[in-house]
């Protein structure tokens, strides 16, 4: 019978000073399903001085990491300290030590994940990540277990809090991006430098996680198409909304067949899709299943006591685990070998906002242009530009293969008549207009 | 090794016919995740020379029960046959008999979940219901694993997708009830009978396996007050809509301290809640918990593959731990007793609606009768009553205990101005007026 379970914390930022919390302030309920104590033993921090909100005894605190890693009656490495690759190789001792990790680590999951889920399964541990993607939504556990019966053919993700805030505050009070994210940065949403987050890398790297797990399938970062949300101008917005569509940056993960495409990009989805309504700093991923068919996940994606939550859960799982003798037997390796689909499998409608000069016989050129890929349109909005002599036209198209529209784009570029391209989105679903 | 798993079926209605269908179409996902093959092997139905929709050996069919419970070489139950008294007698007996067992029965977990539960420990027998509640949504798992760590304080349910479907209709379209009941029982979303839904006891039975596992009390279904959708008018919703509320049938629990209440009745909700924006025949749960602050998982609360979708995923719970020889470890006895708040310690806003005689005073006499209970007014809208001498006040109080607002409910009815009391809501969160 073991008497009480010890975990090594490796950081005590944000995240960290959460879990040393949450585990104080819930001992009881985490006794009362594993059966005995759960002590956090030793923390890797910085700074053994530093002033910290978090109650912890300072003989705990270490600046050596190896008080951690090889600390014999450590059971358990919770890793909130980020990082890569230093981190991953605290990790892979960890696991060679048989030691089970806890990760909210989603730049190393994207990257090594598959890496440390092999070697700890060689050692018989468990490494969890749950935090690592959509902070306090257990999203990872539905995909692996409470939809493990179906086949998932969709996925699309409101991933990033920080750039859902930005557009949120952007479409809802008519704002300019540069002066919300200044806002986010105030409030803490968004870093000093927020390039992760606003050209949408952090989102990519959850969706190459989420993607590996929902199609058992090796998604790589690089596979992950991506587009930020700094080009997304005001009056993009004001059309958005015009035409029945809510702007989000939106991961997006699909299955034909046996091929997938995963990209991130701004996206105009219809304002009665279920994300449309995901505001401010939340997170939501959707799942559409082939018998479940449409479910969505929402909540916090950040945080000190969201993640944290997550955090603790999976160190429940591996308690669980352990007092059941099974630990390293639930990573399941992916079913499938990764084929991606190719742009002319990939489809979708698009929202496209051109300067034309304002000529008899623009539009019709314009139209043998697109018809000739057969591309068509399902909208259209012509206005004239205010004080010049160009028309504005915004169109949103048919389902269109990503090929074909793509060259219509280049070609566009090359018309005499078209001033300039201005903007050019995924669009999901139908409008209302 | 196992060689192979073999799952006996009671009933093949609905959701029976779906679980084939999964086990089938998905026999590779399934097989790559535990490692053997899954084969249904026999079936109990009423009759064995009925059509169905579904491919399977008419050798596997039978009538006669003990060709299931008793056949040494099945060893997962899945109860899809529905009803109460003689099913729980039929899950006993496998349990006993040492087999596995995934219902979908919501009506017996409602009532007989513990007892069952304990069988199944007693037993080393593992018994899973995850279809239970809000069908395709795998809301349970996520309570007891995703947010294990954290300490749940409330949660809010459209659990009943056929209310859900009439409110939203009545809503949007401006229609009466009896109108769209009438298209939903056209459209199969309502029995023919429909009292357990619409007069809230499908609901009451769902709160009462979500109360139970949220927050590790044994709640009851008598623990819970029900109050259904038939009585909502026109009126109402045109109100609801005017002060920035959508009404939803709400099943709500509400932890305050060491003491919880239940309930399920027609709520105001304000617009700006996730769980406004669910609608159709969608169910959504959302789950507040003091750590992750706020979640919702939403998805479809029945139909065939949904519903079946939940039970195949617990089916492989079961085949995974039996491959790892765990079975009857996972369920965890309910952490506190029960302990119901009184009327005086459950607080809310309310909307009330009633009609007075229009004349001079009549409005200070019922200022004076709530203010004396400690009710304060938020909103008030007073308007004539067409064709009559009365008028029509509609009122959302501030938040008040039940015990006051009851008794204030019933001095109104005392009160010679007052004609009569139309309506009363619970309400929830802030509107837009």
């Amino acid at each position: 019978m073991v008497k009480s379970i010890s975990a090594g914390l490796l950081g005590l930022g944000t995240v960290g000073s959460g879990v040393v919390k949450i585990i104080e302030n819930h001992q009881d309920k985490l006794m009362h399903q594993i059966g005995c104590p759960v002590e956090v033993k030793k923390v890797l921090v910085k700074n053994q001085d530093k002033k910290r909100d978090v109650k912890i005894d300072s003989y705990k605190l270490t600046t050596n990491v190896e008080d951690v890693l090889f600390d014999p009656e450590i059971d358990v490495i919770i890793e909130v300290m980020g990082g890569i690759e230093q981190t991953r190789d605290y990790i892979l001792t960890a696991l060679r030590n048989k030691k089970h990790v806890v990760t909210a680590n989603k730049d190393l999951m994207a990257l090594y994940g598959s890496e440390l889920l092999t070697v700890a399964a060689e050692n018989e541990c468990d490494l969890f990540y749950e935090a690592s993607v959509a902070g306090g939504i257990p999203i990872l556990r539905s995909l692996v277990e409470g939809l493990a019966s179906d086949r998932v053919t969709k996925m699309m993700g409101i991933v990033n809090g920080t750039t859902n805030f930005i557009l949120t505050k952007m479409s809802k009070d008519g704002r300019a991006y540069e002066d919300v994210l200044a806002e986010a940065q105030a409030l803490g949403y968004a870093e000093s430098d927020p390039t992760s987050d606003v050209e949408g890398l952090d989102a990519a790297r959850k969706m190459t996680i989420l993607a590996t797990l929902g199609f058992s399938m090796k998604i790589d970062l690089d596979d992950v198409r991506v587009k930020g949300i700094t080009e997304i101008t005001e009056e993009d917005l004001q059309y958005s909304k015009q035409l029945g569509y809510t702007m989000k940056l939106i991961g997006y993960a699909h299955r034909t067949g046996d091929h997938v495409e995963v990209s991130v990009q701004p996206t105009l989805l219809a304002d009665s899709h279920p994300l449309a309504s995901v505001n401010d700093e939340y997170n939501a991923v959707y799942v559409y299943g082939e018998a479940v068919g449409e479910t969505m996940f929402y909540g916090p994606g950040a945080g000190s006591m969201p993640t944290a939550t997550a955090v603790v859960s999976d160190l429940l799982g591996v308690m669980k685990n352990m007092r059941l003798g099974v630990n390293g037997r639930s990573a399941v390796a992916p079913q499938y070998p990764k084929q991606l689909k190719l742009p002319d499998q990939m489809f979708s409608k698009y929202f496209l906002r051109i300067h034309v000069k304002d000529q008899v016989g623009a539009f019709a050129t314009l139209t043998a242009l697109f018809s000739e890929r057969g591309v068509s349109f399902e909208k259209i909005i012509q206005l004239p530009v205010k004080d010049s002599e160009l028309a504005e036209i915004v169109i949103v198209t048919h389902q269109a293969s990503l090929k074909d529209y793509e060259e219509v784009l280049q070609q566009l570029n090359d018309l005499e008549i078209v001033k300039s391209v201005k903007s050019s989105y995924r669009v999901e679903g139908d409008g209302s207009l």
